[in-house]
């Protein structure tokens, strides 16, 4: 017996290495009605996340249409893509097997993004794994979809918590300091958002061992996952002495699947857009008093402060690997 | 058998209850020389902090002089003063007893600074628990003074370690927000600075008991000390519910007698000078890579991340209340 899946989600994304990933736990993950993928700049350029998306989609059998998003942050020249971690094509440098013949939705991703909120009024998630130029876009052309939208759900952001700094620079991720205007406009519209940032996502650790599991026992998925994966594991492990990888844009998707996985922490959050901290996030908690500020009468939205990455990594482990008691 | 005071200090400073304590820790510590006070807008106008200044050396009969320093901010209007923790009068209005016939040395704060400084060089420790302001305007006035600094250290900034943010917006510290241009000057001049902030000082808390314990065993300056800090604790009590406050200055002092009761964390450091984190102070860890960018030339600084918290409050009441060991 299956029941309906409990949630529509629009995959906003740049692909990438953990972006295809996360895209592949989407699509077999049974509670998620996957709707779309809209596709930014970022990991690499607009030219070949939308290329890596088509191809991901058609190799796959993933039937959600693809639309091609914002190749610039809103207001600055969209900054190096980081080959050093995703490898010059955004797939380790394995490369698409063969060149897709699935082309993009005619529409920019921001009208595909408005149009299919507004056919499915209070349903849709939002999952945002790159820079939010897309969501901004949307937000901007058409205010009013920001009350029609069910959740938005971003990997994205430090809050310094645990002491975790930013990974581009001392204060910010990349995903927030690839458009900061974007993601300010984001977190202070009226829409309920979480953010699933560094804070969560660096206690989130996959091993080269699951990465092995996966690639022996996770068919199709799962040896693509492995393949693609090498270098981008080998970037983290030669920077970050760790024997594997963070698991972040698929940390999103999980808190979609079972928000009891995360700790919340709730207040109105912004982004730095200039300056030595720009692409900060910063959240004034609910519970604390300050003087008058900047944070003022906006939106209480939510940042994950803690996880249960043990159970995390099962729910994604167990998407791909049938165990006993689900097979039988 | 006395051997001469390891250290010669000045003490800059806007008194400010927290302040009062750090002096008296000063005057009767006997690793401590203090060459000087000098004032500075912050807890209370310049007119009271220098006042209030000019009274307690009268007061303790602390010789060293008082030098009246900025009133206000580098390069914007000094915020209000914050009444609601220190008092209308900075001293928890309890207010001096009598009126101080001591006056400010005739030169400014920031030229007595490069005077004293100039006069023993290589010596001179300045702990500034205030603004910036002063030692900000001696290095624009006299760059080369950097070379013959021992140390700085100062009470102020939040660098997220242990996931503590500001306490004047969700980004700031009260003293690096009183004057963010003056803070990025100091941090990024070629002098040693350890920066004892929010991460440390709220991890050091003197209760009512500890307070009850200077006033009954700590003669003049106990009484003074339990006597000023009512509205201080009334006010850290209600904000933050705990049984006392947090030790923000003193624990500046304490870093200058002993710093094995501190784990620093090194790299170069500066402060947000605009927008919403205004004030934020930010650090590159020297152990971590980041692609270039704003931190890249400067100064490797000290920043504290964690405190022996009862070994720190120790030194604090033995300085005052004298232990067996200590009087036979």
């Amino acid at each position: 017996m299956t029941s309906a899946p409990a949630h529509k989600v629009i995959f906003d994304t740049d692909p990438g290495v953990d972006d295809a990933m996360a895209l592949l736990f989407l699509h077999r993950h049974p509670a998620i009605e996957l709707l779309g993928i809209t596709t930014v700049h970022g990991n690499a350029d607009i030219d070949t996340t939308t290329r890596n998306a088509c191809y991901l989609a058609e190799r796959f059998a993933i039937e959600a249409p693809v639309a091609r998003g914002a190749r610039e942050p809103l207001a600055m020249a969209k900054s190096a893509s980081p080959a050093m971690v995703h490898g010059d094509d955004g797939l380790g440098n394995v490369g698409p097997s063969f060149a897709p013949s699935r082309t993009p939705d005619p529409r920019p991703a921001y009208r595909w993004i408005i149009d299919t909120v507004r056919a499915h009024p209070g349903e849709v998630t939002l999952v945002a794994v790159g820079p939010l130029t897309n969501l901004a876009l949307a937000l901007k052309e058409d205010p009013a979809i920001a009350e029609l939208v069910k959740a938005v759900v971003i990997m994205g952001g430090a809050f310094g918590v645990g002491g975790q700094g930013g990974n581009v620079t001392p204060a910010a991720e990349a995903n927030i300091h690839g458009d900061p205007l974007a993601a300010d406009l984001v977190f202070t519209a009226p829409w309920p958002v979480t953010a699933v940032g560094l804070d969560v996502t660096h206690r989130v650790l996959m091993s080269n061992a699951d990465f092995a599991r996966l690639r022996d026992q996770g068919g199709e998925d799962g040896a693509f996952m492995w393949q693609i994966s090498r270098h981008y594991v080998d970037f983290y492990s030669a920077r970050e002495a760790i024997d594997g990888c963070y698991v972040h844009d698929s940390s999103a998707v999980a808190y979609v699947i079972d928000p009891s996985l995360f700790e919340v922490r709730r207040g109105p959050m912004r982004a730095v857009t200039t300056g030595i901290a720009m692409g900060q996030t910063l959240q004034r908690p609910d519970d604390r008093d300050f003087p008058p500020g900047d944070w003022d009468g906006l939106p209480s939205q939510g940042v994950c402060v803690g996880v249960d990455a043990e159970r995390l990594l099962t729910h994604f482990m167990e998407t791909f690997i049938a165990t006993e008691e689900a097979a039988s």
